[in-house]
């Protein structure tokens, strides 16, 4: 069997369910192209935290794309809007909260199907995850959908017929929990990883934002421990 | 009637086309935004005519969004590929060119989309064309159509329905003589604009690529002098 692997453009941020599906797209034969972007995040921890996980799985390519959204504003993940902190699950269900980034995942989504086209692949994957989630809604199942029959009339291939898109999304119907159990199996090392929204200058998570709550908790159900390192309070 | 404009953001490239468009946006009493992105053009003429054309016209902000797609390689727009000269009609016709940068009313569309959210809008206009194109996938009503449908699961405006998001395409089944004359209604200035794929290093146009091609027959057609330069051959 010498035949070349098949390509995959895995979006990765060095987030817990990112790093996990390229776990995922690797153990599944593909060869990996590892797509994040410098987006105007309050902090750089996330890119050096991608970088390290990208290089440690040997990635075929990691690529840092730039792309200031901070110039629109809107988001306390770019913007200077506090972030939220010690929300119950209810507070975090009620709304969308203020660390949506407008439009966020449509122009990651975008830009990982223009990096696709140019591979020769139809084969995008994204982590995201309709329960355990934050609100957001390009995380859910229809707008991946609609996502992905718009990106079928956008490219040469996708017209042609040659090259269709698939958006895959291992994830979506995972808790937190099953999500790490999954890591786990293979081997991803969490310690890595990055959730927080706003972690301390030495990298430390806050233990209190939505992320961090979630992500806690997700490794409270599954029995293992977080790795990872919380600022002390 | 002192109420508030109604915010428009407009795709601004400094070509025929989307200067037609911001003209059309204004006169219908828009509040104009207009989004343009240094993408890794091989050339810079463009960004400097949007850039005039959006401060002539007194737009309310103009933004220039950086985004490296030459990173991905794949087009004669932003990659080492020579542009083709001197195509017949059937040649541009007969196939997708090597011009076309993949995704990129897609990558477009969606920045466009995070920006208009911010901003509380839900009307973006795109300077697609369906006639006298290029053979571009994603200047298709269908496209366009799908691109909508997605954006409205995408934001958090079109999920709750307080915020619709509408695509709005006013030149898609014009022909370019009928851009160019309607835009000459508006008081359009062409000779701002600019539409060469390769110009000169004085920004004077080739005068033989699609593009050019294409612009010089609407002028033809439209019974009038292209007042931009072209380089002697």
């Amino acid at each position: 069997m010498a035949t070349n692997p098949k390509k995959a453009v895995v979006l990765l941020s060095g987030g817990l369910d990112s790093t996990t599906v390229l776990a995922i797209v690797q153990d599944a034969g593909y060869e990996a192209f590892a797509l994040s972007f410098r987006y105007g995040q309050r902090h750089s921890h996330e890119l050096d935290r991608a970088s390290r996980i990208a290089q440690n799985a040997g990635v075929a390519r990691h690529v840092i794309l730039d792309l200031d959204l901070s110039q629109f504003g809107g988001s306390a993940l770019t913007a200077d809007i506090a972030v939220p902190k010690d929300r119950d699950q209810s507070e975090m269900e009620a709304d969308i909260p203020v660390t949506y980034v407008p439009a966020r995942n449509t122009v990651f989504l975008s830009c990982a199907l223009g990096w696709a086209e140019t591979l020769g692949t139809g084969d995008i994957f994204i982590g995201v995850n309709a329960l355990d989630y934050s609100g957001y809604p390009d995380c859910r199942p229809a707008y991946i959908a609609a996502f992905e029959s718009m990106a079928n009339l956008a490219t040469k291939g996708g017209v042609e017929g040659t090259l269709p898109v698939t958006i895959h999304t291992p994830l979506i119907d995972l808790s937190k929990a099953q999500i790490i159990q999954r890591g786990r199996d293979l081997g991803v090392d969490y310690a890595q990883t990055i959730s927080c929204y706003d972690p301390g200058g030495n990298g430390a998570a806050c233990g209190r934002c939505d992320a961090c709550q979630l992500r806690l908790k997700g490794f409270r159900e599954a029995g293992l421990q977080d790795p990872v390192a919380y600022q002390k309070v």
